[in-house]
């Protein structure tokens, strides 16, 4: 069957092209009021894809947003079900005159394909569907397990319609694993599945001093400031090693074992590289005693993404400020719960309020990390086919940031996922020249439906 | 001679407010390039009551953005001169909303003039213009001192013209002594000589961390963040006491003598009162060892203006940033070098910087403190006359605040200023509903007349 599983996809590799290749014509800017049309578009053309495919129940269903698309096949008694996500909008392509061909016109150079959403997530997605069709052709219109597919519109604007649908739904998306392919390679030609991300919580503090903004001259001395508030605050939350000084926040944390702590040791990683080649500042930060995988993978962090207070524009005013915010988030690690952090947080701004202001607090959003079983069977049997068809053993990696609908799978459905991606840490996404390795798409149709068969054995 | 004074400002007080009513309609507003031919009427419009007062050599003076109007009557020879500064041009009057009326309708209500510019400074410097037709009536054309008036259109705009025009025409502007009503008594009744202004240094701080903008999630941990490195440096700069820790800022601080602490003591000031109506916080802050007065008048502070890195719309983004930026400044107060304050200041970033950051530092403008001895003639005339003219001793006050024009009079022509306003506290300068106290605006002008008759006696 392997066999003619590539026989199939080497004699239909030109239509899969074709047929990626219009979707990704298609500019489905979720973001974009301009483009509504458009991506609707887009969650028609996945629709018709999964019936062509010989998926059933096709539905495009509507939300206060963009539509959801959904489709299942479920003939396959006493075989597991898997749930397959993807996502078909797209980051708006901005800056436009970077882009060396235009973003909605794909366009291949080097083995790869260029164009928004090549990689994130149209390509990846498309594959899931490709490999369905693989297999529904060569088993005379049968699978050999149950699938079913739920494909959204808003990932790129929060997701807010998809979270609202599967605690909603939990019995129809009833599946024994979810299959997603919105992540990468660690590295071109390993095999890769990611065991582990870390949780988000994302917060404003707002910091107010004076009733309004003063004359420095006339009250600088006496009155409070409320953006010097906000830095005093913030600086005493981090030192300046990286350890968070958030009172409790450490006392969970789930240590990665020491087998996995190993294997990461035997992954190509230069930090020489990394700091030259990605982060491009004079030295790397952080916690001294872990190395750059652990704090990035498995260690919680603080960052202020943002900061603004005061007057800020060309020239000189002398105003103490009255209100100054910034926006503030915790990756969070195994074991971590979200709402004591939120807690210990609320505390420890308590406990530093400077003299003379006030503060508040607004969650936006909070999210726990995900951690799965690398012996799970459907993880198993991933790593299986996924180092068949590379060659080489495949490696468990975690990542650093959070893929809120993981997160919502396991806590509505009660299931883990298969992170299982074919992309590269070059692809680019969210920026100009977006692109998707042409080899690997064709690889990913292959390994998904082999990992489909080897679940369903 | 003060009887026939006070009549002829009495017998004269309506057309001296409908001339001043006169002026306040015109909306020099020296920001806006809508405004140029308005701000070049107010120019027009005090020449020519310069002219009409008596003044001679009276002259518009051309510079890069609005013109400078010079005066001056120079026949009291053995008499000392006296350099009259005033600006006549205006702050915008936004926001347009909140003025209960027109702000460029004067309109009287409850003794009050109400218009943009009415203290600030047209009313104020008007009373100058005044004075010396009264003398000039009352004395048959003659005046018992030497004058030159000194006029500027860009005072609300930085006072770039009149920074040049000084140090290039030192002799044309030779004079004993500057007078400037652009201040305000310390409170309803009480004659005030401010003796003594803050220096102002003022700069922005930027500190780069990452190449570019990074994702929280891959990147948090190991990467440095611009805006928390921002931070870091900021709240090392100074306690949460208000004491400035940059190397050496106290070390040449000259303290106001007893005697002047001693009579600030006297003045009438209520700490729950400035928490309650001005500030407007939950408590006051800074150097616990000094009184309010103290720590606004003759003290060094450090104050950030605004800062803004990062991303800061709606909503979440998990960036690393990699740049960010401060509006910072230093007041200084008497004996404080700029420059040194200034080299300090780049130690200590240098000895703050962290790690994977770099910093760098912008001067924007620099200027010590002013002190002007209270036993010099022109103050004590001053003093004497303010002090008859209400009916109770003088008070020498500081002002937390700068005057660059006092720097500039000290710096190129060696003579002190004469710090003689008679706004109030709560007149509104920059602000909606901008008033003038009518019976202040006669006052000043007898007060001016007397003192003028005082100096040259």
């Amino acid at each position: 069957m392997p066999a003619s599983l590539a026989t199939y996809v080497a004699d239909n590799q030109n239509r899969f092209l074709a047929e990626l290749e219009e979707f990704l014509r298609i500019p489905s800017i979720s973001t974009s009021p301009d483009h509504v049309a458009d991506v609707r578009r887009a969650a028609e053309f996945v629709a018709a894809q999964l019936t062509a495919a010989g998926l059933e129940n096709v539905e495009i269903i509507e939300t206060e947003r963009h539509p959801l698309v959904y489709a299942d096949w479920l003939h396959a008694p006493g075989k597991p079900t898997v749930l397959c996500y993807g996502h078909y909008d797209v980051q708006p392509p901005d800056p436009l005159e970077l882009w060396h061909t235009a973003p909605f016109e794909p366009t291949i150079r080097d083995g790869n394909l260029y164009a928004r959403g090549s990689a994130d997530d149209k390509g990846q997605m498309y594959m899931h569907i490709k490999a369905i069709e693989a297999l529904h052709a060569l088993h005379d219109g049968k699978l050999p397990l149950n699938v079913k597919f739920l494909i959204e519109g808003e990932e790129e604007v929060g997701g807010a319609s998809i979270s609202k649908y599967v605690p909603a739904n939990q019995e129809k998306l009833k599946a024994d694993v979810a299959l997603v392919s919105d992540t990468a390679l660690y590295a071109e030609g390993i095999p890769t599945l990611c065991i582990g991300l870390r949780g988000l919580i994302y917060m404003e503090v707002e910091c107010t001093g004076p009733a309004r903004d003063l004359h420095s001259g006339l009250y600088g001395g006496a009155a409070p400031n409320a953006v010097f508030g906000l830095v005093e605050m913030l600086s005493r939350a981090k030192t300046p090693d990286g350890v968070i000084q958030v009172p409790g926040i450490y006392d969970d944390v789930a240590n990665p074992d020491p087998a996995e702590l190993e294997s990461w040791k035997g992954l190509p990683f230069s930090e020489a590289d990394f700091l030259a080649k990605e982060v491009g500042s004079t030295q790397l930060t952080g916690e001294a005693a872990y190395s750059v995988l652990e704090r990035t993978w498995s260690r919680p962090t603080m960052e202020v993404h943002g900061i603004a207070g005061g007057f800020t524009g060309a020239g000189a005013k002398t105003v103490i400020p009255a209100k100054a915010t910034a926006k503030v988030s915790f990756r969070l690690v195994p074991n971590q719960n979200p709402e004591k952090v939120i807690e210990g947080f609320r505390e420890f701004l308590k406990a530093n309020t400077p003299a003379g202001c006030t503060v508040s607090l607004k969650v936006l959003s909070g999210g726990p990390a995900i951690v799965v079983n690398p012996q799970h069977p459907a993880i198993a049997c991933a790593a299986e086919v996924f180092g068949e068809e590379l060659g080489r053993p495949t490696v468990f990696t975690r990542s650093g940031g959070s893929i809120p609908i993981v997160g919502e799978f396991a806590t509505y459905l009660g299931i883990p996922t298969v992170l299982m991606g074919f992309g590269l840490p070059d692809d680019g996404l969210h920026s100009p020249n977006e692109k998707y390795c042409l080899a690997n798409y064709y690889t990913g149709i292959r390994t998904i439906a082999r990992f489909f068969e080897r679940y369903g054995a």
